[in-house]
């Protein structure tokens, strides 16, 4: 199956909006074994997009349209599929109600322009777009599939989730592909590819394809199997994926979709323990992503955020000579801050930073790209010391993750001791 | 002047690498008036290039072309493009020594696949790139300029602003091309649109486009104004965002790459103020923005974070029979929360959260996506409730991007009424 993913608005081509969009599709779709063969940022233009329509047609089976769905007067794109096809806007009862449904619950009045979006194609399949007011549209004329959504992300995202990409599956694929991502942290790309490269060239042998991705302090290996037999497949990547454990298991903290975030709430919920932070450089990031896993109110009590030195020394009892005498920025002062955040929320663990994240703010001794991180029970305190570049958000990413990893480890190791006892 | 940009290379239509190329390029072009009609990323593949430099040559001026340089063997670009104008490819020796000279310095040996490098068609100009071992070629035929690139986007950037962009605006730009971005915040898409829209049917006399651009919480709208005369231009864009401010001035906070947490910085700065945080539903999120601005350590202090309503009580001295009687999420708790930080922290400022983000949690009397906002000064506290949707993510950022607004705006009134008294 063949694919071009057609992106319409004049913001994509000024440079004002990257196109997260195209990136994104070409993923999913790649992972249910689709192939896509372009991808178009064109204007608002109904010309250019009739044009692209029209030569997209006689290359490819699915042609996936997004943008240009809003109910503002720059977006064109159902008028456009209109003109395309041949057909007329009719008004959809059902769509309607939903649509009253949608401003009702959220308190807000029901204005013309979202009224219009009741109007739809006369040819047009309506996929429910349970995150917004523009329905996704699926056509089919001359043997290709025409599927338009809107724009903003989070709805188009949705649309394919629950109606696209399901159709297409069904519809289109034959061939078995599987993909399994292991997650790795604490070693950078160039170092892992030469660390496994033996193992990699092994997986040609057995028709299995490696992708690197890699984001600030994590990279991503990606293992595409293809073949007929699914249990063949899915046996040879977990065989392959045995195989690296052994080679760089101690990087490696889990697998597919698994996320640190959540991977810590887990261990606190199996062993009914809490947690809190001390953050200083990480100024909340951490407690962020402990927090944006649902349920996290079961083991997450708090944070104190201790930008200022006078909060590290009254809310979390570091001793103000250390942090006179060693700095903010030192061993001494994120260990008592760890340990100061088991005492004031009375919790089993605690995550506690402290660093120069820059731009601003390094020294000869203590260069920007500095941090402490400290992990605490009431068992003991563990200290490590990182040393990262010059970007401020890439380094609060990597410290928190860096963090996160080390409280997983630290958790693990103690259940594992007390089970050894 | 017309453009379309080609971006060669599978990683970007599997999702694995994100098109920031063309993007940067699209704002780079568009800063010099020039037009980006098309923006089309294609697979390796000769038969497909060849396709696409056709239907390019046809549409614009300008085609430049990324990808597809490197010495790896997918690598094809230079041979189709040979193809495509029918020349063959020349040993070009100055290239040579400078390949040679670049690999000496590094203390790198020259493989026989960088030694290809120095291959070129007959028929270009080379642009030298100072950053990497792929040159630039631009070649002109039938009217039509072509740049071929390589796609690391530091080689490519340095290519684009040291050969490409003076080339063009010398040869081609006479019109001028002024874009400006209004940010809003608290008001809906379709509300703004119905709101504005005399004044954007205005728009057209004076030859301006709008654009909107809607993320969570925020919507942008973008002015283009196109013209002969730059002060003209620049003197119509700015007459027609001061109509738009008599008309929703209440709901714009900025312009262009203003964003919230820099702005709050700024105002806290300028009144030499502090500011501190108590969140509940936000986890730290709000801290995290306020934090993420260089420099934040000047009037940030700190954070409770409190997700566990003995936090509220024993850290921000919320009062236990109200959190009872009216709930954690409620006005009274969430200005206690704001006072209680105000308290701790001694800080001129406080903005505090408590609400019910989802995806669980929620009651009739208070459904998923009910949060309440607080912000305190030494002379008193306001309060403002939120009826959010259902996403966890979604919601975090509205409240925080909502609760960072009210606290401009209050400071705002607070220095207004100041200087008036």
């Amino acid at each position: 199956m063949d694919v071009e993913i057609i992106s319409i608005g004049d913001e994509l081509l000024i440079g004002q909006t990257i196109n997260t969009n195209s990136s994104w599709m070409g993923e999913q779709l790649s992972l249910i074994g689709a192939s896509v063969h372009q991808i178009t940022a064109i204007t608002d233009n109904e010309n250019h997009i009739l044009e692209t329509l029209e030569r997209a047609s006689k290359k490819v089976d699915v042609v996936l349209i997004t943008g240009g769905l809003g109910p503002t007067k720059d977006d064109i794109t159902k008028h456009t599929l209109c003109k395309f096809f041949g057909v007329e806007l009719l008004f959809n009862k059902e769509i309607f109600s939903k649509l009253e449904i949608f401003f009702s619950s959220r308190g807000f009045e029901m204005l013309d322009v979202n009224k219009d979006q009741a109007m739809l194609p006369s040819n047009a399949l309506i996929l429910e777009n349970t995150r917004g007011t523009a329905s996704g549209m699926w056509f089919e004329k001359d043997d290709v599939i025409y599927v338009s959504m809107p724009g903003v992300p989070y709805e188009m995202k949705g649309i394919m989730t629950e109606h696209v990409l399901p159709r297409l599956r069904k519809d289109f694929i034959e061939n078995t592909v599987i993909h399994r991502t292991v997650k790795t942290i604490g070693v950078g790309e160039s170092f892992l590819a030469e660390k496994i490269e033996l193992w990699e060239n092994s997986l040609k042998k057995v028709n299995i394809k490696l992708a690197y991705l890699p984001s600030p302090g994590v990279v991503k290996l990606r293992l595409s199997g293809y073949g007929g037999d699914e249990r063949k497949v899915l046996m040879s990547i977990s065989n392959k994926i045995n195989e690296l454990r052994t080679i760089i298991g101690d990087h490696i903290f889990g697998y597919d979709k698994e996320e640190l975030n959540q991977l810590v709430g887990n261990v606190l919920v199996e062993s009914s323990k809490t947690l809190s932070t001390a953050e200083s450089c990480t100024g909340g990031y951490i407690a962020h992503l402990i927090t944006s896993v649902p349920g996290s109110s079961a083991y997450f009590k708090g944070s104190v955020i201790a930008y200022d030195n006078e909060v590290k020394i009254t809310k979390l009892m570091v001793s103000r000579s250390d942090i006179d005498q060693k700095g903010a920025v030192s061993q001494e002062v994120v260990e008592q801050m760890a340990v100061g955040a088991i005492a004031e929320f009375e919790t089993d663990y605690s995550i506690a930073t402290s660093g120069i994240l820059g731009p601003d703010g390094g020294s000869d001794e203590k260069p920007i790209g500095t941090i402490w991180i400290a992990v605490a029970s009431d068992s003991g305190v563990i200290s490590q010391k990182l040393r990262l570049g010059n970007s401020r958000q890439r380094n609060a990413q990597i410290t928190a993750l860096t963090s996160l990893n080390m409280l997983r480890k630290y958790i693990l190791s103690q259940n594992k001791s007390e089970l050894q006892v």
